[in-house]
């Protein structure tokens, strides 16, 4: 029997929210109906964040609705930093949320203002209400591996967090190496005992590319049970911490990765990498940080028996 | 007790003989002082092709008494593709070698005008010659994974060429994945029977980067016993088979990924980061392919608690 995989896709969230350039309403939908026909059935589409602070965001009530009136409004998950975030994903009738918290104190305070264990008394708070709608919850743990103002983060300082999140009703934690300074091995000292307490389907990782280990990180969190991997359409959102640098792990790099190992993604890379180029078009030609898409379309313009 | 590889830095031949950037013989003197100054102990410094064709390389024999001034001389690689080159070689005191054939006849044929059995005859006559002047040889085999002309190489297929590689007097066989289209199941399946007849110190593994799987395949290789690992400062390269694509496997990131596995590489990270960005500016300003090396620096630009 092939092995499985889920592949959870952060674009046009995670990814859009740092990008400088602001997309359309319209153009957004497009791009998740794209998604979603190329097999990505898990997409995290929106935030109810606030609108003067990150605009890219400010149209997640309009885009839900739009979304809704599709076949896919109802799988899309929008982020909530907060109970005013629930309130208004509560009005917009949302099915399914992500919330987030830190391992380190600095980037916790500078993200969100909060200590972590206020943060992770919040989640219980947002978890509880959520429960009462029926609301699914998923949960970020950002800089489990390394944080941009503390420096590296031990196993043994990121394990209990995660433990904390996994104790809540969380439906699954997303482990993210939020400036990709995770090694295999560093994945291996988290992973491997978490995965010990946990059932690997409430486990996903978040790896960031920026100096391109993602895919070798993968590798080895699939090795130790892994089976949901987070990724954004064409590496979308940069570095925040290093400009200029890779940021998330792109999605067309990890469903061609598995695909290769002959791992069931569910993903047609086909028509995820044909998403991707008409993306760049609307990101007025950015140019996409995908390794695997840049080959794709090297060879597609001179008829490679590769990738065409 | 730390594990340990060798890094083979393949940039001032394989890379540059596939840039269009001919680079002077005083910086490439330079640059083959700084790599081994960072530590990297076995360089392909050149190669004796016809220069009319390869105008990168036509200062081989010039390089090679440069070098020979220096301390670096006597331990740099030459590339002899047939008996004219290992002519020259002799001619010009040369005391390491390299040879090269590949697994798929189609490459071979446009590659150098010969089927595979040929080349691999060849190959025992330049063997056969160099032992009686004392002179160590080095393999490579391409295509072992995929052809640009054939598609997919199978495993049956590309064992039985390395083994004859391994039953010849060369110190040490490069498996290579020319076009950069090895998984790690791939890898597996060629690596593992290999290892079980051959040592692993004749064993180098020679991943391209192009579709992003160079780190991942380095890993499962190393998780399967290899501890030799080629790869091109800067990326030097691109991939030929695809404009535009990246080629071969960045030093810095191949350097950068086992340092953070704690695997001693004998390479001082950020003397070789140095040294790449000295490259670019010799290169008038070429993007340089690592990811490592970007996220360096921009750490480096605003003093980022990581890599500087």
């Amino acid at each position: 029997m092939k092995e499985k995989i889920e592949v959870f896709e952060v674009g046009p969230r995670d990814g859009l929210q740092n990008e400088r350039l602001i997309l359309s309403t319209s153009d957004k939908v497009a791009l998740i109906e794209e998604l979603a026909a190329a097999g990505l059935n898990k997409i995290e589409a929106g935030a109810f964040v606030r609108p003067d602070r990150v605009p890219q965001m400010a149209d997640s009530e309009q885009l839900h609705l739009e979304l809704k009136k599709r076949s896919f409004g109802k799988d899309a998950y929008f982020l909530v930093p907060n109970l005013k975030g629930l309130e208004r994903a509560m009005s917009a009738g949302i099915s399914h949320i992500a919330v987030f918290t830190a391992v380190s104190e600095s980037f916790n305070r500078k993200n969100i203002g909060m200590t972590v264990q206020e943060s992770l008394a919040l989640i219980r708070q947002i978890v509880d209400t959520a429960a009462q709608e029926g609301i699914r919850v998923r949960g970020y743990v950002s800089t489990v591996f390394g944080c941009p103002f503390e420096g590296r983060v031990s196993a043994n300082k990121a394990i209990p967090v995660i433990e904390q999140l996994l104790s809540l009703e969380l439906e699954q934690v997303s482990i993210g190496d939020t400036i990709g300074v995770a090694s295999a091995k560093g994945v291996e000292e988290v992973i491997r005992p978490v995965l010990t307490s946990s059932d690997a389907s409430r486990i996903a990782v978040h790896f960031h590319d920026t100096r391109g280990t993602a895919l070798a990180n993968a590798l080895r969190s699939f090795e130790l049970g892994v089976r949901t991997f987070d990724s954004s359409i064409g590496g979308l959102g940069g570095c925040p911490f290093a400009p200029g640098a890779s940021g998330n792990l792109a999605t067309e790099d990890l469903v061609y990765f598995f695909k290769e190992m002959d791992v069931e993604t569910g993903v047609d890379y086909r028509a995820l990498c044909e998403t991707s180029l008409k993306l760049a078009d609307r990101m007025k030609g950015r140019i996409l940080s995908s390794r695997a898409l840049q080959a794709y379309l090297a060879n597609c313009q001179k008829n490679s028996v590769w990738d065409s």
